[in-house]
């Protein structure tokens, strides 16, 4: 019986759990070979997560520890389960995976968001719909729809954006070498995250992004492949 | 006396060692410890290397061994040199840089080359000259002066582009972490070919960016700085 639970964000589907930065953790967990109970959390249960001083997922909740934000629970899995295998593959690899962390925040998520962000709001109810519509479109200064609309022309800076992992990925499988790691699980996150939400096609098939994506979806017994989600 | 040299570009002043690839490997054998005699090679000189099977610098010799391709000899040196200051921090960082360094590659100095282009030409004899604009024009299909002529606008983009990086120096002093490594190397190679060639100001001064070049600039008893460049 394990004591561990993750907060993971979901829409009316319960089984559709798709926050970017809860499967960055989901994939850590399962790296590290450790179980944890989902906590199914909507974008408007603010009041769920405060008394762990936190109002976004994920929340890890580890015996009578909690910790927020996924940078942080990628380190206190690495640095509380050191005998586990490691997410960073040392310590340089650790200092190199802040900034990875970064370009996938940036580059990655922030770059895939504007194309499946209508589509995120057609999976919630109506009490987080009224709040994803009216926190986001501020952001961008127009509908969630408009945003959305131009995708098709949108997509290829995203690829292009790609570039640096695309070229890394035609001499290694993986970001962190030869067997995946964190700064694999910090990318795989956001694509996950659009395959469950999202029937856009992100990537063209002949894409060594594609490739590498295929190869996490069936990472630890096909774990992301089995969570619903869109063909891709 | 060492056997070990590198031969590294310069133009018509034989002190303005300046290409990017070259700086990369100048701060690792700094951060081995190991000494190398420069050999001063310029652009139109291919014969000189085509020996060691390349016609680009960095070629490094090492006793009976030469090595070209900086990403090459950075591994060759972590690998002959393992008891000295590790370049990666371990296999993570090593995997990880690669990554980084097709970023440091098509962000940092395919992101700088149009606004300094025109002052490496200038930096140039009569024959390195003719080959670097017959050369290099037809990449951008037009002169070399215009392609730098709208630098005050293209920094702006240049800058925005560093956002990751920017990040990660907010939260420690170097991508590798609390000291440098070939991380930071990679990405001051680029920053250091242009700080020889150009005047041209690519950092604001309030920039983290800017402040970790000035630490980098300071590394190794202020190697980088004493090269002769521009006040940047």
């Amino acid at each position: 019986m394990t004591t561990r639970k993750l907060f993971e964000l979901c829409g009316t589907d319960p089984a559709r759990v798709f926050s970017p930065f809860c499967w960055r953790i989901r994939m850590a967990l399962a790296h590290k070979g450790l179980e944890a109970e989902t906590i199914l959390w909507r974008f408007t249960e603010k009041s769920a997560i405060a008394p762990h001083r936190s109002d976004k997922v994920p929340v890890l909740i580890d015996g009578d520890t909690s910790v927020a934000d996924s940078w942080v629970i990628a380190n206190y899995l690495e640095d509380t389960y050191p005998d586990r295998p490691s997410l960073f593959g040392g310590e340089g690899g650790r200092a190199m995976a802040r900034m990875l962390n970064w370009w996938g925040d940036t580059a990655v998520l922030a770059g895939m968001f504007p194309m499946i962000v209508a589509d995120i709001h057609a999976l919630l109810g109506p009490e987080d719909q009224a709040y994803f519509r009216s926190s986001r479109e501020p952001r961008f200064g127009k509908t969630l729809e408009q945003v959305s609309a131009d995708r098709d022309k949108t997509v290829e800076d995203f690829r292009k954006a790609l570039m640096p992992m695309r070229l890394t990925l035609k001499t290694q499988p993986f970001l962190g070498g030869a067997t995946p790691n964190y700064a694999d699980y910090l990318v795989f996150g956001p694509f996950q995250w659009a395959r469950v939400v999202s029937p856009f096609k992100l990537l063209k098939q002949d894409d060594p992004v594609y490739e590498w994506r295929e190869r996490l979806l069936d990472a630890f017994g096909g774990m992301a492949r089995k969570s619903p989600g869109f063909e891709v």
